[in-house]
């Protein structure tokens, strides 16, 4: 049998890319700001005001007017809480004021409590140099009123809900949760619970993307194993219409009982790609009346590896998310690495002293590596490596959520 | 005033995780695999098989026996797919397989299709040196019947669920989720979605907290904004008698408004730290009538560093999990620091070319800051950096589930 080339992981990342921008999932609901957790801004999030709205105080201690401070002690002719609105700041006394509170009119700088001394008669000596604005958080510093604080595309999470908080925001305009169908091929497969005949194993791909998909937002329909018959498989795949996408496991490739692949090379599009990529070589990307489906491999690791780097960022992107890509560090390895491969390898990992260690069963049929790991290291085609040398670690956070 | 002596994060870091082991959060409950995500494993998961069940092709070609590999052609007397329980290898022949089906009893190796020539009269022809055992994942490889492959307090995310899985388990003991009550303190706080009035701001660590919790997968009870009001206070507080730990947001230290914290005071045990952090300098640590609480400072941008770096870890251990440190990662400094601080500073960062570059305004009231960063960047006290030197930076991924 002829080998056909293989493709890098760059250009199928790309290619995956390009085809979830010309079907971005653009239905744009409202939802509170409490359920909004996990979505995407569907419209840029703008300032209604001044953030803050206006100058407060930074810390506790006395607010002054600069040209007042000649050495002599000043009387406190108001104190100022926080959540309180002050009266002008008379002229040649300070204002005991509290972190948070505003700055009354007339004050230039406060002065931290630490640095001042209270008098017996009440008033409060200052005997360090002031500057001008010290202690005072300028109104509209963090942002102004009509300043686009948040971009379209931009994934929410604690510190993008909390400012949407902060702007008195109690709803926002999130992407409709993206449909997935998730379905499962492979005749030996059986779903967990059920007894386990001869030649079978349990289903675990459904189980891992199903709260994988959840965890990135999703909607998920649960297709099931597909059956082996031609005619039970269309009729699944007709209810899955809806979907934004169907992802499915398991091999769509050369297999004699390919039952599934059969059908979807009968109904239309279908690219079989050869990644060079380990584990996963081999991902299929076609559609089925319509219907985007992404098809990962059957091993478990391999299906996370695949779904981590190029399906997750895919469905990301159809939300019109920008940032896809997982960060990822250079990090001394802990291990040599002496069999260069034609493909890219991605490595179950742990940081351990500063260095990548690697688990001892990198076979893609086994997922206790990837409990195990806390990160994947990627081992550059036709590469050697010393223990000491630099490699690429990403996180596993960095794709889980 | 007199100043009490810094604390360094580590210390408190350390103190906090004692007093979550003695309060462990034990209570157990059973939850479909489905419904487990984000949960924490209660007993240990063991093995209730052998994984794989039984020696099957990693590949798809041909089983045979080694000794019967003379050069001549084989005839291949069955064909296993997956799913399929083979018939011992009859003498002198192969079998045509499939990936992740049984080897068939007698067989010794598998030899990739690509490898072999398939002749007219339907026999096959190998040509390349066979070793024993190639291509065959081994009965147990990935685990055996009765090893423990989960311990006691492991979060459960798509990998682990998937092992679970595989093992053809429906259900995992996990501890139950934390009942934690989420407080704010501040007069001049106000919910969004109210009007704003004169020295008045919006409440942005409920939702900032909130959304946290729930990822961290809490129960939250919302105990809103405190009342300036030493009755009412008390009363909100008796209603939270259930919680497993009180989190609140804004100052319980020096202000002379804080109804809260005075009735801490009078109520029981209250340590208030001067952490050596920057933001988030006061942590008050305490407990009222016997339920913990942890006050966090009210900035939000504070409360977010000190509830990532102490509270979470708290929050965690107390549900057994042994892994509460957050990964980091040495990087080159994309910036110069010239102020060494007494405090350990933590900077909103990005990695832009591998380097930590940092937001433009660092200000604990600020909280776009948090929005714009991928990590923190930690300085360590009293140093100076020089663009290039190498820093410990935090993905804020590692924090956020």
């Amino acid at each position: 049998m002829k080998k056909s080339a293989l493709i890098a992981v760059e250009a199928a990342f790309e290619c995956l890319l390009q085809l979830a921008e010309k079907e971005p999932i653009g239905d744009v609901e409202r939802v509170a700001l409490d359920d909004a957790e996990g979505r995407v801004l569907a419209e840029p999030l703008i300032a209604s005001l001044d953030l803050p709205p206006w100058p407060n105080s930074a810390m506790d201690g006395y607010a002054l007017r600069l040209v007042d401070w000649i050495g002599e002690p000043l009387a406190v002719s108001q104190t100022i809480f926080a959540g309180q609105a002050p009266e002008p700041l008379q002229s040649g006394t300070c204002a005991r004021i509290f972190t948070g509170a505003p700055v009354p009119k007339g004050a230039d700088c406060v002065e931290l409590q630490e640095n001042t001394e209270l008098l017996e008669d009440g008033r409060v000596r200052f005997s360090q140099a002031l500057r001008p604005r010290q202690n005072i958080r300028e109104q509209g510093q963090e942002t102004r009123c009509g300043e686009t604080v948040l971009v379209v595309g931009t994934r929410l999470g604690p510190a993008q809900l909390g400012l949407a908080a902060s702007l008195g925001i109690v709803e926002l305009p999130v992407r409709r949760r993206p449909r997935v169908a998730l379905l499962s091929t492979g005749d030996e497969l059986v779903r967990p619970g059920q007894p386990l005949g001869p030649g079978q194993i349990y289903n675990s791909n459904r189980t891992l993307l199903l709260s994988w998909l959840k965890r990135l937002g999703c909607s998920v329909l649960d297709a099931g194993i597909l059956p082996d018959d031609p005619q039970l498989t269309r009729a699944r795949l007709e209810e899955l219409a809806e979907a934004d996408l169907i992802l499915s496991t398991g091999g769509v490739s050369v297999g004699e009982a390919d039952c599934f692949g059969q059908i979807l090379r009968e109904e239309g599009e279908l690219a079989l790609w050869k990644l060079a990529i380990k584990p996963g070589k081999p991902l299929t990307v076609g559609r089925y009346r319509g219907v985007p489906i992404i098809a990962l491999p059957g091993n478990p690791a391999s299906s996370l590896v695949t779904f981590a780097l190029l399906a997750r960022p895919y469905l990301l992107r159809r939300l019109g998310v920008r940032a896809v890509m997982p960060l990822a560090f250079q990090v001394p390895a802990g291990f040599a690495w002496s069999k260069p491969g034609k493909r890219r390898e991605y490595l179950w990992a742990r940081l351990e002293n500063g260095r990548a260690v690697l688990y001892s069963n990198q076979s893609p049929g086994v997922l206790l590596s990837a409990t195990w790991a806390d990160g994947l290291v990627e081992v550059i085609e036709d590469t050697t490596l010393a223990e000491g040398d630099s490699v690429r670690f990403i996180p596993l956070s960095e794709v889980l959520g």
